[in-house]
């Protein structure tokens, strides 16, 4: 499976799409906004400011997070160039993701998006060019010294492909799970320092000196294979799978041969690929938490059909979907997620749930 | 009608897709090749040959054009590198159209471009950073001074609007017609006069000193009003848009409210605006000629029902479609472009009908 032509978020702006279930995306962006602003403002201080600031959001999707980091990047900088300094300059945003992301549906919404942005800033605002960039960021996307911040969240727990032989040595289990032996540990682990590595170098290349990155992954804090609660996310759509086994509606050969190219790195995994590859030194390093709840927490909705565990379900599929579709079939995706979700709901009511995020910002040297 | 937020080609793949109907916009590449080539040349041996060279595309569309023209450049300029120089360099290609151009289609066709492209040239072949920019190129869309070569084929005759009151001075017409008054030509003038010369100093800005750009207008020869056939392609819309207006399809008042967002210059308007805004010194000036009937006179098709006009008219509808529907409404589209065909038809059975191009070859200075 060649994670790189086929892995995209679901598309448009329907019930299902990840514009509309993308909240718990929004949370974390929020909760690590002050790391990202740190990140700036040292930038702005520290270095010489470029006549074009140059900005990469990578893995950028598609709905609302994709311009609201954007939007609060080009807020941030016009503060801290306000404070600092008076000459006019432009910026050049580079919105990069894979070929099959839906780049029509934002460019579609730049014209407006733009124009909110100059009421909002008013005169001062510089001229804003934007870039949809499609490409694996496994590999070089930019010129050389061509970008001075990138930012990417949620995505670096996404692998370039999934391991080989999982189909044989992990049987029965979508990803690491307790049942998951040792040496599956090993290639998951492998097949991430090998990305996040080229990764590293790739930006070493494309950032200039002095530029900042500041990345967001999906994390955990433990050992794998790991019970807490932070990796129940796929041991739950696992056991679902696993039901419609039993039931002969897919088959076990399928099922085995399905593994999720992901991986959930511990803050030190992440640490020990900086070091070693030698581009970027740890300006700072942050773990947080955001509760399964995230939906409910905040909103309280009055609507009673619509509790935490359906969110919750409903964010996974948008995320999760056409890559299930493209191994099973779309006939299966709903009684899939209706059985995800009666499991997620039980699991919520007896514990509270929580996402680990690893936060790392970083200076190119 | 603001131009920008609206126009595009016929979108996707399908059988009256702008990407399955352009063999003319194709043709028309094929035909100024050896200006372009030209223009590449002379950079190359006059210039400092750059670590990644810039190409913007403006107007790209989505189509197997899209790409054909990207494929020649590189494959020329890796030629010229491959003879006078031998230092590596990379490519950063940036594939402009409106937002509402079907840049999605060409993204996901970029994995496969980029191996065959790479198997076709060999192991010389820098590395291609691709990059879809979304925006009118009535205005700026890239930083200053960041591009060695910009292409643009059959856009430029595009407005950036309709001058206004053309509904109460142009009745009955939908463009520069026999019985339109003067004032109606010298306000479609005005407005291409604005727009090419807002284009040449936004361009002017954005390319460096001694880069190229090289455009192809549609254009025409002699005075507007014209009777001269490469004229008629919206003449006979309009014939077939009367012609429903008679029979009460569509009422007067939608017919007299609608008028093409075009104009196609002469050789001394273009080369008055170049010279007036001053950024560029004109190399080259070319008028070439191709003939309504493209599609049978290289396929002489054994199918009989496929005749030139049929094509003609195809391509006709994979442009002005978009356009036609936001202002009338879908139902009328399929009639219309019948009565078109029929048309069309007759005349091409009577006599040669030909476009005009102008191809202007220019140095930033």
């Amino acid at each position: 499976m060649e994670v790189s032509k086929i892995l995209h978020m679901n598309s448009g702006v329907g019930d299902e799409s990840y514009a509309k279930n993308s909240l718990l995306q929004q949370k974390v962006i929020c909760l690590v906004w002050p790391i990202i602003k740190e990140a700036l403002e040292d930038f702005w201080s520290t270095q010489n400011i470029p006549t074009t600031f140059t900005i990469a959001d990578l893995g950028c999707s598609s709905g609302p997070n994709t311009l609201m980091i954007i939007s609060n990047l080009i807020k941030q900088v016009q503060q801290l160039h306000k404070d600092l300094h008076n000459k006019p300059f432009d910026y050049q945003i580079f919105l990069n993701d894979l070929p099959s992301n839906d780049f029509n549906t934002i460019f579609r919404s730049l014209p407006n998006f733009l124009e909110d942005l100059k009421t909002q800033i008013g005169a001062d605002f510089g001229r804003c060019f934007f870039n949809g960039v499609p490409g694996s960021f496994y590999g070089r996307l930019f010129p050389n010294k061509s970008l001075h911040f990138v930012h990417s969240s949620y995505t670096l727990h996404w692998l370039s492909q999934v391991p080989e032989g999982m189909e044989i040595i992990n049987k029965g289990n979508i990803f690491i799970d307790s049942t998951s032996p040792k040496n599956v540990v090993e290639a998951f682990y492998r097949q991430f320092q090998k990305d996040f590595s080229l990764f590293l170098k790739c930006r070493g290349e494309e950032v200039v000196i002095g530029g900042r990155m500041v990345l967001t992954f999906l994390g955990r804090t433990d050992e794998y294979p790991s019970n807490k609660d932070y990796c129940y996310c796929l041991k739950f759509l696992n056991l679902a799978l696993n039901d419609m086994v039993r039931e002969r509606i897919i088959t076990e050969e399928k099922a085995n041969r399905f593994n999720a190219p992901t991986f959930r790195p511990c803050p030190e995994e992440v640490e020990a690929e900086v070091l070693k590859e030698g581009s970027f030194i740890i300006n700072e390093f942050q773990v947080s938490r955001i509760d399964w709840n995230f939906y409910n927490i905040e909103f309280d909705a009055s609507n009673v059909f619509v509790d935490g565990s359906y969110n919750f379900a409903k964010g996974i599929r948008s995320v999760y979907e056409p890559l299930l579709i493209l191994h099973f079939e779309e006939a299966i995706i709903e009684e899939l997620f209706y059985r995800y979700r009666q499991i997620v709901k039980d699991e919520m009511s007896k514990r509270k749930c929580e996402f680990v995020n690893l936060t790392i910002s970083l200076s190119k040297i």
